[in-house]
């Protein structure tokens, strides 16, 4: 438990609390896996996503992405003009973390469903 | 890209969205560690927490977590009643994954906060 920091536990201002808050986002975890295969033009991505996301939401969330480091805006000086969207090599090393917890709930989803059920 | 559904990705009604928005609870991922290494009462959790929770939310954190089948209330006909809560098997399971995401904050937290910074 000492690694979890002085408190004996990690505290809710640590930085795995930044990476919760990063992911809780609706769409963090599904437009990360959705650039993990190679660049991806921001339309692409909407078709990829498969409606629910505006395009409008979609540019929010590549910026904040953007902002955290996680993903890179490509612009090619092309006519016309075209943007695509990457990961950076940060960005990258989450894809394997958020590979483990999706897993997870692929394995174990209909048994958290499950209880739900029996305790409504 | 397969594996992620029939929309090419996996959607946003996935179960990976359910595990995603359970330890986007500010408390979830918390409380689940504190339970990782045994069975702990309630004040016992409020102190390893360290503070910023209150009883209360304690209390709604350990419920949900119990109706989502991953924490279970034991509660022992003692002179006091003593009342402990304990990790169940299928809350047991998420501790590996949780501790992958923790993990990858505490390596790459930095990065994230330093590209925060230059963002802003």
């Amino acid at each position: 438990m000492s690694e979890y920091g002085p408190g004996g536990l990690f505290l809710a201002d640590c930085p795995a609390r930044m990476v919760v808050d990063l992911i809780a986002d609706k769409w963090t975890v599904v437009v990360l896996a959705g650039l993990s295969e190679g660049p991806v033009r921001h339309g692409a991505l909407i078709e990829m996503i498969g409606g629910g996301i505006s395009r409008k939401v979609l540019t929010q969330t590549l910026r904040r992405l953007e902002a955290h480091g996680l993903v890179r805006r490509n612009a090619y000086a092309e006519a016309p003009p075209r943007v695509e969207y990457e990961l950076t090599p940060l960005g990258a090393t989450l894809i394997d973390p958020i590979h483990t917890l999706t897993e997870w709930a692929r394995t174990h989803g209909e048994e958290v469903l499950d209880a739900l059920d029996s305790a409504s």
